[in-house]
């Protein structure tokens, strides 16, 4: 089993996290063959953090994990912060194939998307 | 003249920044009629500030400024620490009519973005 996790920041915020959580569910209602659960997780703020996801998974069966860094540019988190925390998890479980995606911002259509958004608030 | 301003949170890693003020040149290039110029602003961690950004708006002799959130949830910073900022600078620049867009991460393309990220990834 192959399971897709949903990597945020993590706010303060509840309402915030909630928004995350539903993400999630939108992107596993897509029912990809390649990903048969999709979770949220947490690097602050919130919880599952990545080992606790990452943990869940090993536990519900999964073989590989994917993980989707749901951030904006590739600051200390990404450099550093989110691959220190899979390599701990990675120890804690050997037989877990853990991947870390390319993070969300470094997509080609966000320049297009944000210039949507400008003028659909002008 | 109407100014986008691109906010970002900012980083502690120069190279995240950079990667902002690259975004804001993309979105120029776009060439726009609804926005002639596109500058980056940080909330935190990178100069402009929100308020060096309107400030400077004002100086270059912009009527209007539309402040593009470029954040993924509607964390803390969206809901208090962005109007909050935006409310002092309107009070400094009374003639200058601001408008925060929507935040990024309110739109509705960012779960198909999502999915082919991963499915690059695997």
């Amino acid at each position: 089993m192959h399971i897709l996790i949903l990597l945020a920041h993590g706010s303060k915020r509840k309402e915030s996290n909630l928004e995350i959580e539903s993400l999630a569910k939108k992107i596993e209602l897509f029912k990809l063959k390649e990903f048969e659960v999709v979770m949220p997780a947490f690097l602050e703020f919130a919880k599952p953090s990545i080992t606790e996801a990452i943990d869940k998974c090993a536990v519900i069966g999964a073989t590989k994990v994917t993980l989707l860094p749901y951030f904006l540019s590739a600051g200390v988190h990404i450099t550093k912060d989110i691959p220190t925390e899979v390599e701990k998890s990675s120890q804690q479980n050997p037989n877990l194939k853990i991947k870390i995606a390319d993070y969300f911002g470094s997509r080609d259509e966000i320049a297009e998307i944000l210039v949507k958004t400008a003028l659909n608030s002008r």
